[in-house]
């Protein structure tokens, strides 16, 4: 067997194969191998999906296995290509980074094929499997620090064809929440790699807190009908009921629709999830913690908007994002 | 001023004060001000109020700061004091245990005034706090990584007549679920340090996932019908709605009733709590990671039963607990 990373099933096999992603060992630590699932139903769309990016969002793993179960019948087309977990050490240790050299998966790609372990997987993933496919589903979660809607996230892409192409893929998965996300330049994207490609990426941004029964099957939905735009299975889409509402809406968020923590204590939540405000309508409270004759302070939605994240209860430093705002995107 | 553990406030004197709970420095790190609410109107219950036990339960504290802010107006005799935060080390860090020794201050009671630093937090609120009270709420939660819905929770006590005294003031929060807890003999709890005393200790396990705005206010107000219970405020008490049900009921949850990890792999949840279940029902699903040709395997519900706790979706070792069922209490 070869020492350098490679794929123990033939991605051309036609119908269904499974076997693994073998990421080469190095100086710190053993070879690893990654499942993949992958069905070939001849010509037409070739997607990859992929799960466990970061260790802490076990969503995308979770929705990858039930599509394992299910795609095999469905699957009318073209190829898909399923590798649930990509950093299989990030997600045992329930950490977004991977333990071993500390590192980011989502800022490590193209990744180095001699590099740390954590850069020899973007290498992997990037080598041997994003060339097999035109479309990428990577499948995130805001993690659970966060409350955010089920929502498909993507950053302003410089070419118009392929932010129009990517738009588009975002809103068929009909999710309560479709955003334009304006973001400070970050190196090493698996999202930066696929697009210079030219080719579609797609970071579905499965909600945050606790992951439950519901919220994944919201998900899996969602997945499906990503899967019928694309034309890779032939059923009915279908708007998934969130919170009792079944809508679909795009929003944008830029930098400036941050709101921080003025002052290091304990952030209160006084806001939910796609709730409109108003300018000056509550968002949080940010209680100082030191002493108790200290006056809280009030943290206030600056414009009317729309609240897309809000921090889970917890104690922050000053600076730290607790919210984030958004309107309806206007084209 | 003294270098052991004290007060800068006299919990005696009257109307409202604040101050502190100087926990005395040691060897592992600086003296910690754990500021302090007393407010005093005359003759009366005395009660004590803390949170932030374990450092990533942020509920109690946000709950103790929203007491402070209407309780002087609201509060008609007796005594409450209130802490917001007995352990600030472990919610500065947002993790269960003190990061200085490593130490779960729930298994230190009633610790020691030489010990380390979670020792001495222990020995400065059992010898300078418990004493000016006849009951105790300690103001928890489940934490991030359970779905739980907002409870009290009390261990059966070998006293028959505390007992019943504590399942009553239990009940009063009006809690969608009070639960009487069945579990492994765990030295050093809080819970054991004031029961030993004869007086009322309540654990409010307020809900877990991410903390938003929905379920504090839930807390809340079930905190607010205790304080009405006990005779402090005069309110009206009012059961709080929990997914758009007002229902409050009282479980027994015995050892037997943990459903474990069968092996290695993800833990899918497939049931929400407060779900009714019957023999041989899907509680949740296992999934091995190592291979897609491993079957996933089914977790089931063993005996008819209510699930008031499941475990947020991540990677489980074997024998982890993944759920806990549980049966309307027979009285």
């Amino acid at each position: 067997m070869s020492n350098a990373s490679h794929l123990t099933l033939d991605l051309n096999a036609p119908c269904m194969s499974t076997g693994h992603l073998v990421v080469a060992k190095g100086a710190d630590c053993e070879a690893l191998s990654l499942p993949v699932f992958c069905l070939n139903k001849g010509e037409g769309p070739r997607l990859l999906i992929t799960g466990g990016n970061h260790g802490n969002e076990l969503e995308g793993p979770i929705v990858s296995r039930r599509l394992v179960e299910w795609l095999p019948e469905a699957q009318t087309c073209g190829r898909v290509i399923i590798v649930p977990e990509i950093n299989p050490l990030a997600v045992q240790a329930w950490t977004r980074n991977t333990p071993v050299d500390g590192k980011n998966l989502n800022r490590e790609f193209p990744g180095r094929a001699d590099g740390s372990v954590t850069e020899r997987i973007a290498d992997a993933v990037s080598r041997l499997l994003v060339p097999m496919a035109d479309t990428v589903f990577d499948l995130h979660s805001f993690g659970p620090q966060w409350e955010f809607p089920p929502s498909v996230v993507t950053h302003p892409i410089a070419n118009a064809a392929l932010m129009a192409k990517t738009v588009k893929m975002a809103e068929a998965f009909k999710f309560p929440m479709t955003l334009i996300w304006e973001h400070d330049d970050t190196p090493g994207m698996f999202d930066t790699f696929v697009h210079n490609q030219g080719k579609v990426f797609i970071c579905a941004e499965l909600g945050g807190g606790a992951v439950g029964s519901e919220v994944l099957s919201i998900y899996e939905a969602g997945v499906r009908n990503a899967l019928i735009a694309l034309g890779l299975i032939e059923e009915e889409a279908e708007c998934p009921t969130f919170r009792q509402r079944k809508s679909s809406q795009t929003f944008e968020t830029l930098l400036s629709d941050r709101l921080k923590s003025p002052a290091p204590g304990i952030f209160e939540p006084r806001c939910s999830v796609l709730d409109e405000v108003k300018p000056g309508d509550l968002i949080g409270v940010l209680h100082p913690m030191e002493s108790l004759s200290a006056g809280s302070i009030d943290i206030r939605a600056p414009a009317g908007s729309v609240v897309c994240a809000v921090k889970s209860a917890r104690y922050m430093e000053v600076d730290e994002a607790v919210a984030m705002l958004a309107r309806p995107l206007e084209r």
